[in-house]
């Protein structure tokens, strides 16, 4: 027992130093003065190069060979054999990574996140090229170094969602995309249409956040314990127990933006929040996998807060806090404007049907970059032919193309596809959620979201890392992840307000 | 040369990371949730840790050994040799600390902040008690681990003005006070009196944050490099070149407080953007101390910016930004009223007389706490009881009290006195400045305060710390520091407002 404590508390203090570098990365995306940015890329590289150092520590080694034969790992599911198997996992990787190439890439997607972040406003890829070409050669090391079966784009997607594969995730992909086509055409060429005009109009910035807030909070994200700032491109950053980040943007003539990016991110808030304090720190108290960290968010921002219950609730509350901008808006011309099924340039902005194909477009360039087949530099000609076979749109701008998201930046590279299993997950958890608990929806037309949060903190979030991703999902819903709950989901909402079939 | 090199690269890292500590410790007292304080206490002390870990390196005393034997140190004002030097002062301090009391300080500091800022707000010194005995007990502690020839109050204070003591200290408050007090007397009782209601009106929070920071901006802080928010204890934390953090606190229907703090905290900024960046993380890139660092916030903020030609460029521009609360107010009221001698209650809001009164009484206190005559619990009796023979008033609540102030709870006990050191400091060298430029109040009533900024970068914020604070003061102004220019320059500006002899 004595070896496990002392690993715990070694695994505790890398983590305690990561969540330093946590609050270090929100503070660089919200709050940095435009001229810090050097010496903070300074400040994370010497945090990445603490933590490896930490991590790495060769008594962690030992500690994980002696407790491997132990009788704690006896009882697979026990928090001690979870938690020894998970920071092998986590140890295993780090061990692999030299540490200057740990440190790079902490530097240089320190500056890479500013430059992009002026070269979006900008619209100026050139000036982001050479930085984006940096990251992919560092992330191809990683690749190497860290090792792989089949692809080098595997090493890069376990270390966000531990055991997937780019193949398997290709299937699946294929799989929803051969559904999804001709749900978006049968929608896109309905008669009926929404007044979408209704979204652009003066929405205050301030009121905006308050009414943001207020949802937030009515779903359950608690405030004493977190806060939200705005930033150019939206996150969620969950520093420690007692301390987690939203982040959003607003737009003074839109609503959707500023709006369900806050139910969004508040959807990882909870997550976060939910995680169990007295394990922080160790994978007991740590979230499953970033697919998993999605279907959260998009479980509040999508399952819940595009249906026509959660407005029922909140329609009225709106039109409070907006007084005079939908006088002539009804509930349910509401409801059809913020599920308008549209192709258009921004992921971020984009329906729940075409979401997904905005992330396959990302998934199959970055898998080329990693691959050495495509270089940096041509990424914008690469995007805008994908794109086009995808959507029959171009892009105006690199601004509304390749240049929108931050991940390349930041050198998450294998983290886009996560976004879609998200979706999956969401639905056939939220499918779960309704058979569980009945009548879900009455509880929402009250503002009663306690429920479906206590069923999450229960099934997903108090778990940790007990299972792994697919696993999770099998015990919970006990089917494996398929892209069927999702395509019934899509299918009925469209059918009602789209009126086909 | 080579051993050079090393030391620099090994205590520029423990600089770098008490950078990250910085702006952690600015994200406590900034935007930091309720509930996430026992977790960024953690964080703080592992940060103290790693810090004191790396600073106390043997390795760094091995090349401090072997670079004070070469000839790198033969010119005592060389950059190397007053990096040596100052490396040895910070690595002799440390190396006396004990790991485990240096972690456990950061950790009840940072909760014991929190724990203040509730006690204040709910005038509950109570609640703040046994925080502050544990503070208390850490920095006796602390002061027999480094050690002191007359006094252990002298080892606490030498971190934050080298080289100096209480006894010293003693001396040159006695001789101020015996000057002061006649001084306030003979104002207080002069018959012509300050519309002083005038600072009390609605002032517009959003338009004392533009006014303030437009004047921070006028008088060289640069926000590009720099940000300004809001706070309950106002601070200026240099974070970095290109990153330096101004707070302050506004209310609604006081100027002063908002203002003046502004000026204040940017007088700090300026000097830790004046740093040479070059150096950062080096003694040759520091400040001196805190004396001296007081001596130009003080000097923006009093010497500059309470003065008649300061206000006749920015009284219109007052004016225009508050629109109709100025109206019957003459350049000639405003002036009189900022500079109003009153007996009150709080330190940061006291004239520039009575300000050193409220430095003495919390001088003589820190003192008996760390030789432990007085019980941390007897501070609210022993504080109004001091402050009655200094004031002849008794504070009305413990947190217009001994609660007014943050200082202890972050175990900042031997850092008042460097504020009327730094009063002392700011006039001398206000005195000098005059001397060596001319005319400067022409260039003040032009709004153009980029001649004595540029004086203060050469004299003061890009020596860094070749010269101690008495040194340094020599230096510039030919003369050891006395409270002669302070009071001269006292005297001279009441005479002429109160109309006095």
């Amino acid at each position: 027992m004595e070896a496990y404590d002392e690993l715990i508390q070694r695994f505790k203090e890398t983590r305690l130093l990561e969540s330093i570098g946590g609050l270090v990365g929100w503070d660089e995306r919200t709050y940095m003065p435009p001229r810090g940015s050097a010496h903070r890329a300074e400040q994370m590289a010497l945090l990445a190069k603490l933590c490896h150092q930490k991590l790495t520590d060769r008594r962690i080694g030992e500690l994980l060979i002696k407790l491997e034969q132990s009788p704690l790992v006896k009882d697979d599911e026990s928090v001690q054999a979870v938690n020894i198997r998970e920071i092998r996992r986590v140890y295993d990787r780090a061990v692999k990574l030299p540490e200057s190439l740990v440190e790079e890439l902490a530097r240089v997607t320190t500056r890479a996140q500013n430059v992009w972040q002026e070269a979006r406003k900008d619209n100026d890829f050139a000036a982001f090229a050479p930085w984006l070409e940096k990251v992919v050669h560092l992330k191809r090391q990683e690749a190497q170094a860290i090792g792989f079966k089949e692809s080098p784009y595997d090493a890069l997607l376990d270390e966000y969602e531990p055991g997937a594969t780019a193949s398997e995730i290709t299937k699946v992909f294929a799989e929803l995309r051969k559904d999804l086509v001709p749900l978006v055409q049968e929608v896109t060429s309905a008669k009926k249409k929404p007044r979408k005009d209704i979204l652009s109009r003066d929405y205050a910035l301030d009121r905006q956040h308050l009414f943001g807030q207020s949802a937030a909070a009515a779903i359950g994200f608690d405030f004493t314990s977190g806060r939200l700032d705005t930033t150019v491109h939206p996150f969620c950053s969950g520093i420690g127990p007692g301390d987690c980040r939203l982040t959003t943007r607003f737009h003074p003539r839109e609503f959707n933006q500023g709006f369900f990016g806050i139910l969004h991110e508040a959807g990882h808030g909870i997550y976060d929040q939910g995680l169990d304090a007295d394990h922080f720190g160790t994978p007991m108290g740590s979230a499953v996998s970033l697919g998993i960290h999605e279907s959260q968010s998009r479980l509040w921002e999508n399952q819940v807060g595009r249906g026509r219950p959660f407005w029922e609730h909140f329609f009225p509350r709106l039109k409070q806090s907006f007084p005079g901008t939908m006088d002539d808006v009804s509930l349910d011309d509401w409801l059809f404007a913020i599920n308008n099924v549209e192709r258009s340039f921004i992921r971020v902005e984009a329906d729940e049907a075409n979401y997904n194909m905005h992330i396959i477009v990302r998934f199959e360039l970055e898998q080329a970059l990693i691959r050495g087949d495509l270089n940096p530099r041509d990424v914008p000609g690469a995007w805008n032919e994908k794109f086009r076979q995808s959507f029959e749109l171009t892009p105006p701008s690199d601004a509304q193309g390749c240049l929108q998201d931050i991940h390349w930046s930041m050198g998450g590279l294998g983290y886009f596809p996560t976004y879609t299993l998200g979706n999956l997950y969401a639905a056939q958890l939220m499918e779960q959620a309704r058979k569980d608990l009945g009548n879900l929806d009455d509880d929402f037309r009250r503002g009663d979201f306690a429920g479906l949060k206590t069923w999450l903190n229960d099934n997903v979030h108090r778990r940790g890392q007990k299972y792994r991703p697919r696993e999770l999902c099998r015990r919970i819903t006990g089917r494996p992840l398929s892209h069927g709950p999702l395509l019934k989901y899509l299918r009925q909402k469209y059918a009602e307000l789209y009126e086909i079939r």
